[in-house]
């Protein structure tokens, strides 16, 4: 048997998918799985794809199997697992083979290996499930360029595709391609608590079934909303409960799990000092929903708010343009703190190419993200939100949220994500905030000093502080 | 000279404020620094209350100053100096000596030194600043009970008193001292972010001058919200600038800073899947006050917001009764997390003793938390926002907060902490929320699974999932 181009440790529910895919792409892959039986299966149920993959029982026989210089993808579970792996492969490698780690690493940890790994070292983020890992994944490379350059075209080959073009891409050094999937991650939270929100609008504010709000998705698709998340939003409302006869919507209960993913982003946003409150509205809405004793209690305390809404103080375009601009204003505090991370650690990077790789593949795939792609790139260093483009999608929806946030609080409605969108909007563009009060109480009570506006001296204390 | 009763390690501004309170009250004190320096010129300004204090060159002599069984307060930068402190104690100590780490610790590596302290050991979270310590701070207390008991004569006599009941208190086990004084610092974060936005709106919106603001609080601080943040935002109000002739709040620039504290608890109540929306968008707004040329930036992008209203729109007191209820929203929230936190690591608590030691001495210090105290004693388990007298509360000012925030947010001042209130206030009173939406969706593309509403079963999946 000729020698593999490329060898994978790990043959779980990912691993193995992405094993079939790079098969199908045309290239000789090694296997190996840390049960044997497991492999063997695995070349069973690989069917025609099986002549091309080379399953391998031992460590040796695996890396003898590649051609060098070697490139070896680990699909382990993430955080010890991936470092003991590491360590057990170190004795057979040559100085110039690359490893892949495409599990779901900390991108802390990442950031760590690079350094401490003797090998060529690339810590991967692959987005889209098991069908994505199948059949074309959002693939989010970070490490040495040279090292991404090495396996871009295996990695482009099976990446999900944009108008031909593959969504892998170097994301920047070190964990950016970790770092930016996790980012990911919490834009997903975020963009769901959105379109549940729009939900809660149309099935509590206008009174709507889920099969008419199936069908408002449905249009929303068309246009600029076109995405994976409004479309399955659309086919889930439609879906209908054989057990009951109703809508399946209707009977799923109102208590959202986690895997904890929204979670890190809003963690590392507090450590990098970035600024995604539309993230921590949706995460901290999850941990709400789970609440539902409480609720109910807290419900019989207060009694019900009057959510009923004039259908006609709400049109549906009017939502659909508020929703826009949540999501604008969500996707841009999310690539702000990508730059955050990216300038704090030094890392080079390339910004639009997230957008790019976003565009098909993952869970947040939209229309969107092609102009976004665009806007970033023109417009280097700026906020989206500032880019010519969104600005003027902004200055077209705005309205249409601060209608919908106002309507919809004044009747009680719960929108924690649209109305902090909105807020945001509001603090980011005064020009003149109100934190010279904040400045004045810490100066007050611990002499924490406030810089002058006229003269622009720092440190400068009232005159309580000779007292 | 006969032997003290407390010795105290570490004479930077805290710890001789606080050996100085000790002294003051009573006690005899042996203090020791790591410069000998400082040590000597402490004695000196001592003044009058130098006959209480020994002053000691080595540990040996330290030690031995200070009657068995010993009491030795650190007061040491946190972190690894303490743990470099214990070590070098060690030696000197007999196994009934009760070390207290007093200074800014992380409760993380309070509850880990707990544990692997071969002393008794307490942590204590000190609050009020300089000024606090010298003459009466707020002490949480955390770690075993009986120890908290030898020494709660000596911190009683010198903490703050509220109606001669003092501000010093045991919290619960472990960390919980420590942590105890980081919501503490959140909560503090959102007060004085709630009173920097109604502050907004009285200046940018009803258009009122710093001096008649100053008047607004200070009657406010007569009322229902009388507390020290009020009464010093009055003061700050009515203080004139000397350079400028104008009021002192019109040069001071609006970009907080933060010292992090309010950042970490917004990240562990991340770790606790705690809900503290107020608190977040606190430190968010921080974090945008600083932002200042992106904020000038973005006002060009997209024009100032048409901020004014109709003073008639917003009169003063539903102006008050908005800020009461996202007071209420907020502390409510605090003590939820504090209660998780203490459940999650199985400590047990003294809950109304939090909002006791709260009422002096701190900056959050207000008549409210004397109502708050009683509230949490009547309810244990319960939400504030729950009890009797504050669902009382909210009820009557509920109408306020939401006409306040609707009012504002119609014209575009930003208000991102009294908004996030009532989006906390609207999506925990609400039964039926909308993530049934967010649960239908994740089936779809992960097959998470969802329970049943009508039968209760669990992780069911939508048809999707037999394709």
């Amino acid at each position: 048997m000729s020698a593999s181009q490329i060898g994978l440790m790990g043959l779980g529910t990912m691993g193995s998918a992405l094993a079939l895919n790079i098969a199908e792409k045309g290239y000789d892959i090694a296997v190996w799985n840390r049960t044997t039986a497991k492999t063997k299966d695995f070349v069973v149920e690989a069917g025609d794809l099986a002549s091309r993959i080379t399953p391998c029982e031992s460590l040796e026989a695996f890396v003898n199997a590649i051609e060098r210089p070697r490139t070896i993808i680990l699909m382990v579970p993430a955080g010890a697992p991936v470092d003991q792996q590491i360590a057990d492969l170190e004795p057979y490698l040559a100085p110039d083979d690359l490893i892949i780690d495409a599990g779901n690493a900390n991108f802390n940890d990442t950031t760590r290996r690079m350094r401490d790994v003797k090998f060529p070292f690339l810590g991967v983020g692959v987005s889209g499930g098991e069908e994505g890992a199948r059949h074309g994944p959002s693939i989010m490379v970070g490490g040495a360029k040279e090292n991404w350059e090495r396996v871009a075209p295996i990695l482009k080959a099976i990446a999900a595709k944009h108008e031909g073009e593959p969504c892998a891409d170097w994301m920047g050094e070190a964990g950016a391609g970790h770092f930016v999937k996790t980012v990911h991650n919490g834009i997903e939270y975020a963009d769901m608590q959105l379109i549940a929100e729009v939900y809660g609008i149309m099935r509590d504010g206008l009174g709507l079934g889920a099969s008419e709000i199936g069908d408002v998705f449905d249009r929303w698709n068309e246009g600029v909303l076109q995405s994976y998340l409004i479309e399955i939003s659309g086919k889930v409302a439609h879906t209908e409960d054989a057990a009951s006869g109703g809508p399946l919507l209707d009977i799923i209960e109102d208590a959202a799990g986690q895997k904890g993913t929204g979670r890190w982003t809003a963690i590392e946003a507090q450590h990098l000092a970035s600024i995604v409150p539309v993230i921590e509205a949706a995460v901290a809405a999850r941990n709400m929903s789970a609440r539902r004793g409480q609720r109910r209690d807290l419900q019989d305390v207060f009694g019900a708010a009057p959510q009923g809404v004039d259908s006609a103080s709400i049109p549906l375009d009017k939502l659909e343009a508020a929703l826009i601009c949540g999501k604008i204003l969500c996707y841009s505090q999310g690539f702000d703190m990508i730059a955050t991370a990216f300038a704090q650690n030094g890392w080079d990077d390339n910004l639009p190419g997230i957008a790019k790789v976003w565009r098909e593949g993952c869970i947040i795939r939209s229309g969107m993200l092609d102009d976004m792609a665009t806007a970033l790139a023109e417009q280097p260093g700026r906020s989206l939100m500032a880019s010519p483009l969104f600005a003027d999608r902004l200055k077209a929806t705005e309205g249409a949220l601060r209608h919908v946030v106002v309507t919809a609080m004044a009747k009680g409605l719960p929108i924690p994500a649209l109305s902090s969108a909105l807020a945001y909007f509001d603090t980011m563009r005064t020009a003149r905030g109100t934190a010279n009060m904040i400045q004045g109480q810490r100066d007050f009570f611990g002499l924490h000093g406030f810089k002058r506006l006229d003269d622009g001296s720092e440190n400068q204390h009232g005159p309580w502080a000779s007292n």
